[in-house]
């Protein structure tokens, strides 16, 4: 088997992977991508869609698509609904920022198409990935969906394969640390044909647990409540899902909009970060090196800022020469994703109810929510989290 | 033995009670104050003494001593310092306020002193205080310093007499909501013959736990550091507080300018609530409805706020006939008490570290601090939840 070579192999073509290898041709740098799932798989599978004001600046600004600006919907703000009142976060009053919702699905669509149309290398469905020599000149090696066998020798190696990622594990464990946190509910998504019962966001605490609301497109709307982790979707019909739902947005005369139900799913909840996220010649991006719940819809954004600040220093690397550079991708990386896992425990904390939950707690609570609708301050320091902090 | 009669009886003469008598005389209404305790032993009890501005107008805007502005030290910000450096909030700059450092008896001592000077009736030292009939009209008796039995009847009640409240219990249980919070630890507090080590408090987290660096007088000073509940005070040589101490502050060639440790105590930490704080013509204030942990420095404030509303609605009631305004006490009271439990939980959490603490927490932790002092919005909503909000 010939030995083909390339700048930069990017194991794992979601967004986080597609977005470094469209950046990396902006820079003149060759890359090769690799993915176990078949374009279609990817396609298919449905991921929530809250983008920052600069995960859609690096969609439209770089070429990728404007697709977001005309079927994406900009939001404004969410609202905070607790003790049967609605309260808005404005955050273009508060920060001057909005956030888009667009399903991640379009995201890695318009990433595909646009590395079809720059005739990026991505091979998708490929069997058998296999990385090596991570601290050296390393190897990726595949077989591809033809059945070839193909080995790349790269400058550089990426891992952004995901939460299961096999590239995290080249760090040795003596180096690796890994961080965890379960947390004792997990979320009951459903997927309803039905128009918008709101126009934006709606975050919702009540003493029953936590609810979401959320849109897809103007009749598809994507809802989810607080349950068990081991929640039985059998026991649950429709009827009684829309009588939770109602009951845990309830107040001021707002109501759902009901709709058959066309999904229904038990979605994991659970926090994990992984330092560094180098090593030798890899690095890790995106899902691989770390996991936040959904309830501050940082997963995606979080991915995007990962190749956004890697890129840069790829290029300044290959490009420049700097490699000394790529020692600072971890520290900077790090940072953001920090930020991002404690808004999202923090948005986590404040709107769940606990299993071992004190009167106390639910009391206070209610004061913590009710102090950050009334701060001005409190209200812009969640603005600023949920529409994401500048590039470090 | 005869009746006497006064308009609002006051049982507990600490800060809350004195304030209240003093207000109320403002506005021409009369009160009887009585406490258990000497006046001299309430004035040797060490309290810490951190006055919100509006605590502070409170003492000198009503004429009660302007000494907190002379002899208080004025502080237009707090240190928080993490990962070995220190990062100020600074107050003034953020949100226009201060907070003085004063200490809690000198507030007594002052109120004391101008319920003296003003013919206030207080009696210190009285024995077998007990109420009755609170729901119609309230009847306070006592046995007084000089062994003189008295009952007092009233047409208000107030029970502003501290944590083990007697008052608390005239609440019917099947009213009484309570709300409790333990903490799995406590703070090892010393006093300290030394110069200020820093001119502002600081708030200290360490992987071996928090820290206070706080300030007395220009020759005394105030620390604490976070041990177990069940600590045994003889297990601390000095050279082992200090150690302990210059540890947890280690950090930019910081260290504490030491000296003789002159008291060490371990005080306990926790939170607690009592809802309603109304029942007939009895009302609670201060530490008999709610007890903060004292990383927020917000006991006293609140306290002296909840008299302040007290005041005013007792004043619109006596003085105008507007009885219906005091069903709102509770609510209005209740408002700040659970922002300020939130507040003294967050600055707990935030800085303490938790005997089954994962490593995930410590590393969130870090991001939270992080996230506050990086961002103007985080900062701001510390200073003002820190410097006091507005009565509400």
């Amino acid at each position: 088997m010939p030995t083909e070579s390339t700048t930069v192999g990017i194991v794992g073509a979601g967004p986080a992977g597609l977005m470094l290898s469209h950046l990396l041709a902006l820079s003149g740098i060759e890359s090769v991508a690799i993915d176990i799932r078949s374009r279609e798989e990817i396609e298919h599978t449905n991921r929530a869609g809250i983008l920052e004001q600069d995960s859609v600046r690096l969609l439209t600004d770089t070429g990728v698509d404007g697709r977001v600006l005309t079927d994406g919907y900009e939001h404004h703000g969410i609202e905070l609904r607790f003790g049967g009142e609605g309260h808005r976060i404005n955050f273009q009053e508060l920060v001057g920022a909005s956030v888009w919702l667009y399903p991640q699905t379009d995201v890695f669509i318009d990433l595909a198409n646009a590395r079809a149309r720059d005739g990026g290398d991505v091979r998708f469905g490929v069997t058998n990935p296999a990385v090596r020599e991570v601290t050296g000149r390393p190897v990726m090696s595949f077989t591809d969906a033809d059945g070839v066998d193909h080995e790349v020798r790269c400058d550089y190696l990426v891992g952004s394969d995901g939460s299961r990622s096999m590239c995290r594990h080249e760090l040795p464990e003596s180096l690796r640390r890994q961080y965890y946190k379960e947390y004792p509910f997990a979320w009951f998504g459903i997927m309803v044909e039905a128009p918008p019962s709101a126009p934006e966001l709606i975050y919702a605490r009540h003493d029953r647990g936590f609810a979401l609301i959320s849109q897809r497109t103007d009749v598809l709307q994507r809802m989810y409540f607080q349950c068990s982790p081991t929640e039985d979707i059998d026991a649950w019909s429709d009827d009684r899902i829309w009588e939770e739902l109602q009951t845990r947005v309830e107040g001021g005369g707002f109501r759902l909009i009901e709709g058959p139900i066309t999904e229904k799913t038990v979605l994991p909840f659970r926090s994990f970060v992984c330092e560094p996220m180098r090593h030798g010649n890899l690095f890790l991006a995106g899902d691989a090196a770390h996991t936040v719940p959904p309830t501050g819809a940082k997963g995606l954004n979080l991915a995007l800022q990962d190749v956004k600040v890697l890129h840069e220093l790829l290029d300044a690397a290959i490009n420049l020469g700097k490699t000394e550079l790529l020692d600072t991708y971890s520290t900077r990386a790090l940072e953001r994703v920090w930020k991002a896992q404690q808004f999202s425990y923090r948005m986590t904390t404040m709107l769940h109810s606990l299993p071992d939950e004190t009167p106390f707690d639910a009391r206070r609570q209610l004061g913590q929510l009710n102090d950050i609708v009334s701060s001005r301050f409190g209200s812009a320091h969640i603005a600023e989290c949920y529409t994401g902090w500048p590039t470090t």
